[in-house]
């Protein structure tokens, strides 16, 4: 059998194919040479799996695509709060106004329109040897999973025609928002746009933020999960033009588009997707590319207010192992958030006071994050005191520590046999 | 073991109660006599179990909490279409111009703003015999699970000094959003505001819509998926004040306040929140609620943002029974979407072709969408083509059909057991 | 002969009689009844002549032109300083945010629009006896030198349809601006618009605007120099829909519209003009009466900023009487104000030193303002110093005081002849 | 007898000298070295005289001042509909959105905002010799009726901080206001701000707006009467800051104000002002130059809005020489503008029908706009039908025709003694 998933987003690509609204962006020369037809699309799993179909091999500038990642890295680099410092977080009101500030505090509205985006670039380390721009492309190489390269000819058609950009430029300048020469950031914000992507590198680096900043791939946090969080909060209410509400109702996917044609989303904890088609709407955004957006939140249910109702499954099994009732067994699966702590804790409480030995397997776990451990361990700590013995079978080190809050002793084990065989022998031997 | 969540809850709340800030509203005369020591949270999950700690059981008026409910009503009785004509879905902009509309429709901008929540009570179903508040506070008792009543004073103190609601009114029927007398629109909006609740009817009315419309106790499906998914959107996005941005990137979880203290929030498949303290920061908000909002989203790590990979737990078990290698039984957990399907369609095509017997165990599914349906059934299909039995364990129901698109036949039974037995006898037979 | 001044006016009115654009406005049922084709015009000087053509004896409401006579009245009544706490003086922007305020202040911005003027008619003294309205109508009809009445039907019909104004009302109580029942204020404002008027009357008000605050035919001082002054300017850049810097420039006349289809403008110092024709544009003015008063602007040279170089003038005749060169008698002409009292001392500093008697003959001046005065009168006090005999002929007693500012002695005379009698009975007597 | 104008500007500049409000511009770093006690008024009247006090031949830098003359330049150069297809007549709402442009018209909102005097800049005219700043340099020097010259010191520092213009001149080109280089056309625009003036040089060249763009020493038309009722226009709607209605109702002074402490205003057909004081209140105006300002205003009466009650005084005398009846003789004084001709022409109708000889003496005529001068030739028209025979005084060659409009001789002498001497003549003759 092969996977329907393929033949469907092939299905959706040809279905949006022949929409042929929208028109090539004339701004930047170089970009009016692009070729109209051109289309692909891309998904990206949490672990790394990415399909692709249609013209998945055409490489394009990143764009605007780039601003969610030099933010990214700003934050990397800086700390979230001096960022804010220099940035906000607010949609920004009329695209006309791109140019202007923030009414109260003189500063750019959010890091995804221009204003803000120039400001971030300046926010990205830099020395005398790596650029900025250089900087974003070994970071966004290392997420796409491969070596990526910058279009001069794009480069250089835009330096020319850089007229609005070197206005904003100016203008943080004249704010102090930028303390610089203009002129060298707004470059280097240009040389960032024309870094090459395809939709495939564009499907592997949106996979790390559905991911939760982990490459699947390599087992590497490429980026605190904090930063995803920042990152994907400020691309649900400033990524798509101004109309967020009705991208959110509607769509409901943290998204960015770029003026080249492509549109990458994120639906944490699920998928990413990258879209490329050159004719734009009258927002800028790839006119296809919406399209299949839309196709894809209403047809497969991707949408940030669906929620995943994955509670119910924290405890896959409870049993006793060799008929000895004394024993009980928590077979923990799946993500041990809040939500399945609280759940898992709910169940546990039944267990009756008394002197039995509690195991809880960590085996099936996908995830454990601080809320998820820090709840299990003080429900551990709840049943010493009750008189139980606790067992933690933990082979991926989610535990770091062998004793509770309150100085109480786990015993860790690696695998349930261990103990198990253990187990035995301690019976054999009686 | 006593779960600790409670105890968590008390703690949270013991360190909000030290913040003293804030002030009691003071344009209702009657919100002013509240007593504004009175502090109190509950949680819901997503299975209806509700904690709650400090002033539980004290009742107070729901306030502008209640927009959310009346725009699902709305969207219920007229459709999204028709609710859309009248009231947009974007912020709103500065607080003060509250009074004006979106100066290109002509429409209230969002039903979260007091001329969207005017408008939008004007589309509640009512009668000669049922008003439309009366038409809320059954829709509330029942989403609560107990009878709600008004509260006749704060009813009458509000309707002395509504001039600003008013004023609203009679600007939405001189352009036409309105076209019947505002007076009576106005006073039944601010009838609905005067529903009296306690955090626990909050808690058990957002648990509702934090499962996908479905009351768990019940369940009843009181409200559309899509209805909850629109509600949550807009709450997202324009339901406290106007820092949409920054709400979501540093709490993450749609809300909603009152203006009496309470604050109403829903992290969807995952919890329901609700606060009451009466004083009130400069935005209106229950400033404790706000506090305690922020404690919950940092340390719980609920965040809208955060995501939860379920999707690699979609197999619980692949297994062939009793030594027969051509028995496959896929035993699946948690929720099957798109995210869960696409993952177990990946699994399942290693299977090689030839005329095995396939089994999907849905038995531990918590949840099957329209999509993880359709994926799955599309991926049976193929099964069949490349020559498999295929055969689904449905004790829910989930699958309603018995044969697949192309018209192929599913054995469908209700119980493994039932498949396994006759295969023994089968067996056992030959 | 006959002035032609009748006839270029009936020339300006048969020509935009060809101009069929507009509409009757149609959201007061009553006014769309109106017969569209009606047209009139009129033109005061600051005399009190008035030349009317067209449809001159044909009544209609007043509407928004009330606002300038309303304000003027409640500034008789508090004094500007507190009529500017209630409204601004500052054009409004965007028509359809009419409803709101001023950011800053929570004030409406001006007294010309709905907010400010429904305000403005609060300001109106008014008592058990008389209302605001009544109070405006008695002042209205002072002004026009004929006893006006109310147009009841259109008084009722607007009544019903009051949602926007009513939706103001509300809103300035809200803000406190007004602290009674806003129903009252409203209905007041209404029946100050249906004020019934003929361009006529119009141009007999606007005269009195025109003329200082005097009405010329009674000489009494119906209002303050200062008022007026304010009035004026409010209307200049308040007057006129919102492109307060395209009126200013191309037309270049205060002036004010009502929505039955009257215009008023006055040029300080030089004509009151009033137009009357239903037909509106889509800013609500009157679409011939517009044309009118751009057609008087160009052909006319009526101006704000042509300006009037009088300042030449202001020496009619130096002489002296009798050959006697020991006296020169300084004949002035037209109005003494700075311009022409600079000149006046300029040309009198030429005057050598020495005991000549100086005469300033007042009998022709048209008006002397403070400023003009007490210029004299320095001048006057230096001539003496210089051991000048100093005389002044004032038969209107403009001069009130006998004694310059450093307590030397003025003669007065009322006739020059008084002077010239005594002065030739003294060489008589000699 | 010397005149107590300078005295009186004396005492209000030593009045005003005690305010120590405000703070030297900063922004441009040679600005902040200007001695920030510098203290200067100059009045002008419209036939040239200039009054002086204080620090009046201190130089300093026109700054925005330039503003309303490049915009005469530009109107001369190209004709207004040409301007006004690139700059706007709108005040411009909130300073800081300086850099935007009208959200309809994408056009800088007026002249004297930064936006649109740098396009304002780019419409003079210029060639590879005289570069647009000189041509402005030239037309200011001939106003001033000496050779200004540029401060090249404040032109170097200005370059180098001109981050704000810059940002401008970038927006200006990317929406194609501008089609040139911005940078040049900043550049020139700073240049243009340079031009050192004093606060005599500032009365000079504003006594020329004053007296309708005639310059009173030379007699030259230097300025199209239009042009300068275009200019005024916009000086009083967006010339000082945005509050253009405080402005208009408290001062009533068209004016403009430059960052180095300049401010001018003009009265038309009154006076011209210019102050100089180098710091600066918050909005970046001379705080003492508003100061003095206002004092002139309320003590002078020097306010658009008083008016100038010219029209009385049109006909100095009546007479019939030599007794005979059959000649009457109107000896005209001041200006013969619309009102003055109408009030001409009302009293001459009184002249009863006849064939006697009706004289108009215009030597003492100040002015006679074209409107004066077609009512005139229509009434003269009338009085030869009704059978009179008209002669007409005219030393000034006001009447350039010899024939009415339907054809009818009047007979013109250059002096009433030419016809009188012919007329003795002819008695004697008798």
């Amino acid at each position: 059998m092969k996977t329907p998933v393929p033949d469907y987003l092939n299905h959706v690509l040809s279905q949006c194919n022949l929409n042929d609204s929208g028109a090539l962006a004339d701004y930047i020369p170089e970009l009016a040479n692009a070729d109209p037809n051109k289309l692909a699309l891309a998904l990206s799993t949490v672990d790394g799996t990415v399909y692709t179909t249609g013209d998945d091999d055409v490489e394009f500038t990143i764009q605007s695509m780039s601003k969610p990642f030099a933010y990214a890295l700003a934050i990397q680099h800086l700390g979230l709060e001096k960022v804010l410092q220099k940035v906000g977080v607010e949609p920004s009101g009329e695209a006309f106004n791109q140019i202007s500030l923030d009414a109260k505090t003189k500063l750019p509205k959010n890091p995804m329109i221009n204003s803000g985006a120039i400001t971030t670039h300046s926010l990205i380390p830099h020395d005398d040897q790596i650029s900025r721009a250089e900087h974003l492309r070994r970071f966004l190489s290392e997420l796409a999973g491969r070596e990526l390269s910058f279009d001069e000819q794009v480069y250089a058609s835009e330096l020319k025609t850089a007229f609005r950009n070197l206005s904003i430029g100016y203008m943080l300048r004249t704010v102090g928002v930028l303390d610089e020469d203009p002129v060298d950031v707004v470059n280097g914000y240009i040389r960032q746009c024309a870094i090459k992507v395809t939709v495939k590198d564009l499907a592997n680096i949106t996979s790390v933020l559905a991911n939760g900043g982990i490459q699947a791939k390599t087992g590497k946090q490429l980026l605190d999960r904090g930063i995803v969080r920042q990152v994907l909060s400020v691309m649900m209410t400033c990524g798509m033009y101004d109309a967020a509400g009705d991208w959110l109702s509607t769509v409901g996917i943290p998204a960015k588009s770029g003026v080249a044609g492509g549109i990458i989303g994120v639906l944490p904890g699920q998928v990413g997707i990258a879209v490329f088609s050159p004719k734009l709407d009258e927002h800028g955004n790839s006119a296809r590319g919406i399209q299949i957006f839309e196709r894809l939140s209403n047809d497969m249910g991707l949408h940030l207010m669906e929620g995943t109702p994955s509670a119910q499954t924290i405890v896959q099994r409870r049993y006793s192992p060799q008929q000895d009732d004394s024993i009980v067994i928590y077979e923990l699966v799946g993500a041990l958030q809040f939500a399945e702590a609280e759940m898992l804790l709910r169940i546990v409480q039944e267990e009756p006071n008394g002197n039995n030995t509690i195991i809880f397997d960590l085996n099936n776990l996908s995830l454990m994050n601080d809320v998820g451990r820090r709840m299990l361990i003080e429900g551990i700590d709840r049943l010493i005191e009750d008189g139980h013995e606790v067992v933690v079978v933990d082979p991926d080190y989610l535990i770091e520590q062998e004793l509770t809050d309150r100085g109480q002793v786990m015993t860790i084990y690696r695998h349930l046999d261990d103990f198990l065989s253990k187990l035995s022998g301690l019976t054999k031997s009686e």
